[in-house]
């Protein structure tokens, strides 16, 4: 028999966000004005050297918000963003959710049959962009909108699709308030969110109010920030880090988002100094950046005091957090739940764990097939809600997606992981990059790194093609440095011994060059084919 | 912090289900096959004064699936049954599932255009049937089957869509045999049936094979169901409990099973009797026919030993026991998961307790936003696998609603029910049959009862209508018995006074009769309109 009482009782709310809101829940809009009632006049951001009060974004929340709602009908509630970071990026997103809307910040360096894909997937009836985006959209796909608000001057001219009159500046559209709030819930999706997925189609990823303030608030608990830090945002408005880690988090602890364009090495430090930044945010090449700076004798008395961080190498650690004075704490998470895992005041996570699960989740390391998996086994990290609305709805006009990833009512995260006997959870990469044989998961990275130590070998793909014992059979495919020769029953060898026999390929190939996608990706896909030039090892 | 060490460990498979396959899951086949292996000359089914032993069931499955094999194509692997109960609704279920195929098993009481749109949502390309329900169906439906297996007598001459060839008496089905077993897993659907659901459209819900495998087990341990066992099984094999409770439990400790045609009070004894049945299984309008039979001498000297009952009336519960010297035991499922909650050997429960959950669920009440609730309060049953492959995989066509019912990962059983502090769960009807007003939960039923007890009142229907402060306000249909009057408000203050404030209605219409539909039920939808003839209490 389980024991209801001990599996779902209902986990406590984050502190941060019971001093605010008197409630375990809450909407983005209810945080952004509960935190200006108790401090109007604090500084909510910093863009360059120009300042806004909460006050004063409050009220350019309700300007955007009150055009917003104007221009858009009830049916087509969803204002799509095309944008780097700005303030406008801010306004508009804040003003959208202050009007009810739902905002699709699409990623600013799209471009081509993706871009045309998202704005057209968006459902959005306003788009917000700048001007020389007008001309890296197809006419057809602006043309759909309701009208396009620019940041920034005004096209000299408009396009051929889109009059004038559709057409209005930023300023325009922050002329307009709003005699009253929309009435939103908790529960209700503030953004969907295109995310990259490294495999297939983008899926694009309703998020909750209730994700942004209550998943902010168990951050705040977790690195502990104050109404004193400053966000260094260099982060994109239109990923999650940017609005959750480092704009939600200083909504619900009462600090200030100093936001930059994007993340520059030369002007670390200014950025830095402007407006004394505390926390930053990112993963691990931005540490080597700021790592590869000259040491100067002040490093280790910046204002910089947290960083929340994805992947910190363990030989980097230590090293930065003594010279930069600060402390370094993974978390895991990510767009469909965010966070996952973090720190805990006062305890020390063991080297290169990511935290434990927050209070809100259950979660666990299974199998293939769904089964759980003890302590110490690696598979897939899988989630459970404790309560809810800290997860994703559902893909967006793909529940056949979503009921996939939700099977036996986990959320599945594609990322494959360990847990110790104490709970602390160990990221080890995304699941696509594991072949199952055997019943042992093997790294597509480590079986390619020792392929690779062959001088003759210039590069290499491994791939799982179906076994017909179930699971996968392991294919390499190579390709050599120019003049360089090898059998593939030489390589096999080789290979063979330098590595467990459940690592070894069962088959080879050799290819001209790998076969690569326009970003230069290994299209993998087409590698899993068996033919007449494939090689085939005598095993099983 | 959550431990994941006490929420995600896995939970023991029954020990029944490890005695037979030496693993946690298994396939109908499996469990079939393996029982067979150990007493292959044990009666499997008993209908009428026929028998057939476990070799002689695998052999008709083996026969019924080889046909279904050869007649079906792989893009259309379903069979569909319009059956009443018989032994060729039997070998089709096992035929179905030992070549690997689908079955969409169809309620034989169906008629119109449900069971036109339950034939054309099946998906089925065989259709296994009696010559009778060639008039039900409409040709064009019949006509869209590869061809109709026809238990019983052939009709005289072929309907006009359906011609000879394509219709095959079932005898026919039986002679084709199969070189091997179709390669299915345990995590493969098995079923596929239509829930009645009381609003909207059936839903189909498929089943898989671990479903019934894994769910028998649990009922065989938690009843300690034995070898000896013969199961009185006049549940419609295209229901759950017919195939579930009360024929794969047999499988799984090896007893048999005694097929009915339906519940007949008058031929009872005569059933029971016949083939010494131990296992009775049901609702709890059963328990009241059975008690109306006349006191016979040897009724507590019987062979019935256990009843597997849902519904049991607390005040007929020991009479019962005593009467037939049979022990009745609760418990709760639903075709999308079975069973939830069973019965603990050794552990009394408590009065109109259906047992604790499952050692496969993890079983919370929660309110309105999925907010868990404390034990003791009123809420609506959601569940959770703890093991793969023992939840529906999601509505058939229709993963919109699949995500409603998964929402927040638990399952929504649709059910109200509590919690007390030792875990055992009250089941408490319908969610639907409540009125949520002012953070109460009014049972429709209860407030019916009461209103009716006014003697001028011949009908009454409660319903919830939308509440401007949010949630319910009630309001009641009431006709009235011919020749009386009474004025709404005079009704009103009758029932004020004989109710908690929470449960007066705010509104009050009289009609001449309740609208009905077809089979007599009340239309509710209708209603729920406010109208001029709408009286309106003052109050809030």
């Amino acid at each position: 028999m389980s024991d209801p009482n001990s599996k779902s009782s209902a986990p406590g709310a984050p502190a941060s966000l019971l001093r605010l809101l008197n409630a375990g829940h809450g909407t983005i809009p209810e945080a952004m004005t509960a935190r200006t009632a108790l401090t109007p006049d604090r500084p909510f951001l910093h863009w360059e050297r120009h300042t806004w009060t909460y006050r004063e974004a409050v009220a350019m929340a309700h300007g955007v918000g009150g055009y917003f709602r104007k221009m858009t009908t009830p049916d087509r509630p969803r204002v799509a963003t095309f944008l780097g970071n700005c303030p406008e990026a801010m306004w508009t997103w804040l003003g959208a959710m202050f009007s009810g809307k739902v905002l699709v910040p699409i990623n600013r360096k799209h471009r081509g049959t993706l871009l045309a894909d998202m704005l057209s997937r968006s459902g959005a009836s306003l788009l917000v962009t700048d001007a020389t985006a007008l001309n890296e959209i197809a006419p057809e796909l602006l043309a759909a909108f309701e009208a396009v608000v620019i940041v920034g001057d005004l096209p000299v001219e408009p396009t051929p699709s889109m009059k004038w009159e559709r057409i209005a500046p930023f300023q325009e559209a922050q002329c307009d308030g709003m005699s009253r709030w929309a009435p939103i819930r908790s529960s209700d999706v503030a953004c969907v969110m295109f995310t990259s997925g490294t495999t297939g189609r983008s899926k694009a990823v309703p998020i909750l109010h209730n994700q942004y303030v209550r998943g902010a608030a168990r951050l705040v608990d977790a690195y502990q920030l104050t109404a004193d830090d400053v966000f260094h945002n260099w982060l994109p408005l239109f990923h999650l880090a940017g609005q959750l880690h480092m704009t939600m988090t200083a909504i619900l602890c009462g600090g200030a988002v100093a936001l930059q364009p994007t993340f520059s090495v030369s002007r670390f430090w200014e950025e830095i100094e402007l407006h004394g930044c505390s926390v930053l945010c990112g993963f691990a090449s931005i540490l080597h950046f700021i790592e590869s700076l000259p040491p100067r004798v002040q490093d280790a008395a910046s204002s910089l005091r947290v960083g929340i961080f994805a992947g910190i190498p363990p030989t980097l650690h230590d090293r930065f957090e003594r010279r930069f004075g600060m402390r370094l704490d993974e978390n895991y998470g990510m767009t469909e739940i965010d966070p996952i895992t973090y720190p805990e005041p006062g305890v020390e996570p063991p080297e290169a764990s990511c935290g434990r699960p927050s209070a809100d989740v259950e979660l666990a390391i299974v199998d293939d097939n769904d089964q759980l998996l003890p302590a110490g086994q690696l598979g897939e990290i899988v989630v459970r809600p404790r309560a809810p609305d800290v997860l994703t709805p559902g893909y967006d006009g793909d529940e056949r997606a979503s009921m996939r990833t939700f099977r036996n009512l986990w959320f599945h995260t594609g990322d494959f992981g360990a847990l110790d006997d104490r709970g602390f959870l160990y990221f080890k990469g995304r699941a696509e990059h594991y072949i199952r044989r055997r019943g042992e998961n093997v790294s597509v990275a480590e079986l390619e790194a020792i392929i690779l130590t062959h001088t003759a070998i210039s590069e290499c793909a491994a791939v799982g093609v179906a076994s017909e014992l179930g699971e996968e059979d392991i294919k390499i495919v190579v390709a050599l440095h120019p003049g360089c020769t090898i059998s593939a029953a030489e390589l096999w060898d080789y290979a063979a011994a330098r590595m467990a026999a459940f690592m070894r390929p069962r088959y080879i190939e050799f290819v001209g060059q790998l076969p690569r996608g326009e970003l230069g990706k290994v299209r993998i896909s087409d590698l899993r084919q068996l033919s007449e030039r494939t090689w085939g090892a005598d095993i099983r």
